[in-house]
């Protein structure tokens, strides 16, 4: 115990934890992306007389070999590595000596881990993307099935008006759709290659082909501004972040929608099985868990959302390693969408829409607007059928009337 | 003073002030975009024989009527018509009588705010839009001035490697151009027209021509699901937010790095006077107060974007009165992102760059990477080459030693 | 029209606009503070020697004018004088000449903001203790009266097991009783004199009496520490938003208690017609508008929060123009709460609770663990007492079964 | 690969996969607190006469037992255990059969999560306690030994008067003693016995002792109303991540300060070699990555901290499995402010304030005030003589002006 009360343990090894964090455990998933980002930077260096044949070869050998270990789960970033880079740099360089000690020509781990990340986050996006048309699928084919079944539209929480199970389900494919819009974009602000930014000042001396490196790792085009490519980090991602948002955002509705419809008061909605649990000790109850936390991780995309963007603020240009803890968020925002999505898609196959219930709840007062229109279409003013709405349910209220409070 | 401790007011006057809060003054901004959409209904109820032609005609004439006074300032909101389009009904009905209650039919205020708020939000994007290309000119020709002077480039808030004007400029210049891009996307979503919809469950009994006030109002198409229009209520204001997010990103680091290397320690940039003040009690400070109320306005766009974003969580499927508090937020934003990127135009235009204080400040240290670069190109590895490098600079810190702790 | 597409207004003009904000409407609640805090300086002045008996006779007279002009809403602060310290300096100068110049010897604007947006605080605070105090009675009052109505308590929102109303209104008390601990906290945070700290470095020369002026303005404590003074601005008032989002938060799912609850399907709720609020076209809803009102500020609050909260980050020690905008968010707030409170408790004073449909709601199923715990108690391990429960259920529920989806 | 484009694995495993989380991961470090609840609890079920005194004798043994596995690392919550609560329950049961069967009588998961939790967090609330005295004790050591050294003391981020590191050290220590005073507040808030409110609505049927439980684990008092219990859950434990917000703002600011004024342009201070670490390409580099993650990581808490509080939004009374999610947020964040604690007291420890460069940074500027109140020392108006003062310096700045744009 120290005089400051702290744990004692040895500094250095402390330091590096804390400034080291998860790192090895979140870059395991950038290894393939930065072996294959290397393997292009190789190929570059050739090009440019950096590396000779052999050294190429050799290298990519060695990448292979990394990426195949990789799957295998038998390429393992340890702590005193640090980061992904260093761990394939160091493997390289044990393996082929000066060869190894190339590869980082014309490269900083800056540009490096914004390649990995992009190239990342491109694929996530792309799965994320397919998910999108997989519960787009599910939604409409649900609504081929049940989609005439009529339900009372809700707002206010009260009962409004008719609407159909197809329009309800039809309104989450819509949202489907401009996700996918937004995705586009945020896909196409990403498919811009950093490779070649260094530090966020470039290269000097060395002429890079960074169209080359660009075109072979499939981007779009080359950020050509060193600097951007700095204050792209973490200002993307809130990008992406946002995106996922807007996706949680939808489902953190159809679960709200689920948990409440599917109260025995309403019946609406029957949850499959699978998706319930019960509770410790009231041995009656089936309750909606998986939705729940569905509705949940919401708020966790939103607190992630949140970091990155007070994270990046109040900093003045160029990399601060503040930026590594804008992976944590990133990644498992990433899990949470896909995951989410598969979900809900299971849920909805899975749901049993009680057509009864639905259109037994279908009670007199959710016409009131179609009669006030009739009224309208044989050519009485709006506001004035509306009134004589109004008074009507005031009178047929009257003759029913709710208890009142001197009654109790 | 009630038993409850509270003022004691009438309650009546107090609820309605607390649930309209400041719909009134919100809402001016609304009139023009809910007269319009008025007009463009009118047309189609009577393409659909609800209006007649002189019931038409009236109707757009007094809708001009309020267009032409509220320009001059004299159509006012009041509290007891709670909000525009009340106000607008009222107006109408008090001028023309029956055709004034026929103005409601077959929408209803679902609809009409968001039609009205969705005009407003395509034509404020329009505005920021021009405001991001005139930032853009305005990097470009400061560029076009100053972008060859060099100044040393930053990483973890030290000196690392030589920059240029230019590329700091140009950095801010591509995440104009990428600003742009994901504007446009916004831009998509929202341009989809809601009229029609009603309170989220469309419009029974009548035959709209939804089509026919889409075009009329410029959407580029329809929102055919009526209960979409009401989810989308909310989301598109927080990706609209998103993006000025995005935008006032880009400012808080242009203000940070203004405030920073405007400090006479470094003195790269001298502030034009008129965008400083003095203290109240230093009579020898210049303070950077435009550059630092930039940079904070960050922080309530980021505080207005959560906001929308944690309020329309946790609800069911349908209309909500909450929604009615993301106007604010909206409101406010756009106009912090107007002013600001107004403001960051001005200042930029009035900077003087100080040439010699930023050649002066690249010192030798930030041409290690060149040295080394230097060596690779002759043939040397590059781990070899910055061993080698480190050395030297270790080397030639022992000949010129920072004081010890000792030494004090 | 300029080049940069801005609007061409004069740049001076908005420049302060920019800058000044909304500045001189919100330190409108701010003049009688900063009068009070001038009349303890000034004293304080006259006994260091800096004023003869006759300035400050002056001094005094003045700002007791300023007071009194204020309170009849005649004492206003113009753009141009930025904020109320400048406004009430000219006047004082105005009227006195030479005093007036004197007045602000030995303090700078940044501890005068400080002390008097403190002793605003101070008073706020005390006002919310009152305001929860009374919604603490109302809660006790109406749980004298309903409190033994039986009703289901919900888990995971489905009915669990059978609670009351008292229990249910007694939740809402318990919290109110913890936040009016953390509200003493946050009172001690706040009362600690910052007049006398200057600019955040105290004053050189002058030996102030800063207990004098501590105790004359009510204070319990000095805050001697210069710097501390400006690193608790923003930090201070992020931990009075946190009271507030607490306290918004009960008021929040109070809210949506009533919401749900006073569904016709649950009915166990009756809100007071004053509440609640038509539709623009459905005739017959009767909408909860002031309890989504209600619920929705918490995400405003919230908002501020964050805002405060996102804006102190990433800063060096010493004042920042930034925290300007922390006034907006604080102000708004404190205004939400109080109003908030005011209305819980006339909500709830004017709710009708329905006995009836409260307990008619009150199934067989929710006294299952009643069940459990009677074998239990007649000596059968809980958990074989649970499953032979569970067992009965099913059993009970095979022989009213669910319809099939085959069924439909 | 289903029709949904999702993964295609089974879905049960998904299912339990999605809804259980990290919970067996995070619910690791409650065992022992779980271990102790259940042994208070069985004293009491003993002393009410559901277990036997060798029932009781034999569960205090095993759970015993668990603890010294715990501590050994070797009893693990195994997934399809769900959670610690679980995993312990079918241990005893496992090891003792019908007694084990017994333990969980007259308790929910609710109420036992509720009380493993708050255990916890009252321990980790004293470790962060004894934290903050042992930052504090070592910002009076350092200020005691170099706390005389002048220095300028900043506003606007620009010099403004003269201060001492005892000033600046001082204003740590500040903050530090009003956070242990928050923190006071928010223990009393958690230290109230949860165990025995069951799922929220209390046990009926048998007689509890909650005094007996309460007292056995140390809590000050009874949490009386079950429906309390669950509206605070999130709720305290969003004022604990308040309190950890307040206390990683001063480390932000701590490691603001000393990131710009160890750049060499200040060199107020010479960071510990062991905090810093080199660039992969720029072999000068010495950048301050500790300090970086360190100002990074209030970002991170903020995030967790609005996270709680937007999911615990817009829900009714009683659990919902939503809360769930707080664990993560939680449990992440203690671990941030104790290490970021313990790291800022090492960095303090080990920095180099170099006297030389902060004294000779005290240029005569920063001593105008101090002439102007000698000036009003000497009886002349403040105003008058901050004119004055601001007079000379424009006098002297045009005999050196600055070189115009003209010039370059």
């Amino acid at each position: 115990m120290t005089l400051w009360g702290t744990t004692g343990s040895k500094p250095d090894h402390k330091i590096e934890a804390y400034t080291v964090g998860n790192d090895p455990d979140h870059d395991d998933v950038l290894v393939p992306y930065d072996c294959i980002a290397s393997k292009a930077h190789a190929e570059m260096l050739h090009a440019i007389g950096i590396l000779d044949a052999q050294e190429l070869e050799d290298l990519k050998r060695i990448l292979d070999e990394i990426l195949a270990l990789h799957q295998k789960g038998r390429f393992v970033i340890r702590p005193e590595d640090e980061d992904c880079h260093t761990a394939i740099e160091s493997y390289l360089t044990h393996e082929l000596g000066p060869a190894g000690e190339k590869i980082h020509t014309a490269r900083s781990r800056n540009d490096q881990i914004l390649t990995a990340l992009r190239l990342y986050e491109k694929a996530e996006l792309i799965k994320i993307g397919r998910l999108l048309e997989g519960w787009s699928r599910c939604l409409n084919t649900i609504s081929d099935r049940d989609g005439n079944i009529g339900f009372p539209g809700f707002t206010h929480t009260r009962k409004a008006m008719p609407t159909t199970i197809g329009t309800w389900l039809g309104s989450f494919e819509s949202a489907c759709r401009d996700n996918l819009l937004l995705l586009d974009a945020v896909y196409r602000l990403i498919d811009q290659s950093p490779l070649g930014t260094a530090a966020g000042f470039g290269v000097p001396v060395i002429n890079l082909k960074r169209d080359m490196t660009s075109s072979a790792l499939g981007f779009e085009k080359v950020m050509h501004n060193p600097m951007y490519a700095q204050l792209s980090r973490g200002k993307f991602e809130s990008s992406l972040l946002h995106l996922c948002t807007q996706i949680m955002f939808d489902l953190n509705r159809f679960a709200c929608d689920l948990i409440l419809f599917s109260l025995p008061d309403f019946g609406f909605f029957v949850l499959p099985e699978a998706f319930c649990t019960g509770s410790s000790i009231m041995a009656q109850k089936k309750n909606p868990d998986v939705l729940e936390i569905m509705r949940a991780k919401y708020h966790l995309v939103l607190g992630h959302e949140l970091t990155i963007k007070s994270l990046i603020g109040n900093l003045i240009s160029g990399y601060h390693r503040d930026v590594q803890l804008t992976k944590g968020p990133l990644f498992e925002t990433i899990a949470i969408v896909k995951d989410s999505l598969e979900m809900a898609a299971w849920v909805l196959e899975g749901l049993w829409i009680d057509k009864q219930a639905c259109e037994k709840a279908l009670s007199d007062e959710l016409y009131t607007t179609e009669k006030v229109y009739h009224w309208v279409q044989q050519g009485m003013p709006f506001r004035s059928a509306y009134r004589k709405a109004a008074k009507e349910l005031e009178t047929s209220r009257k003759s029913h009337p709710t208890p009142k409070r001197s009654a109790r």
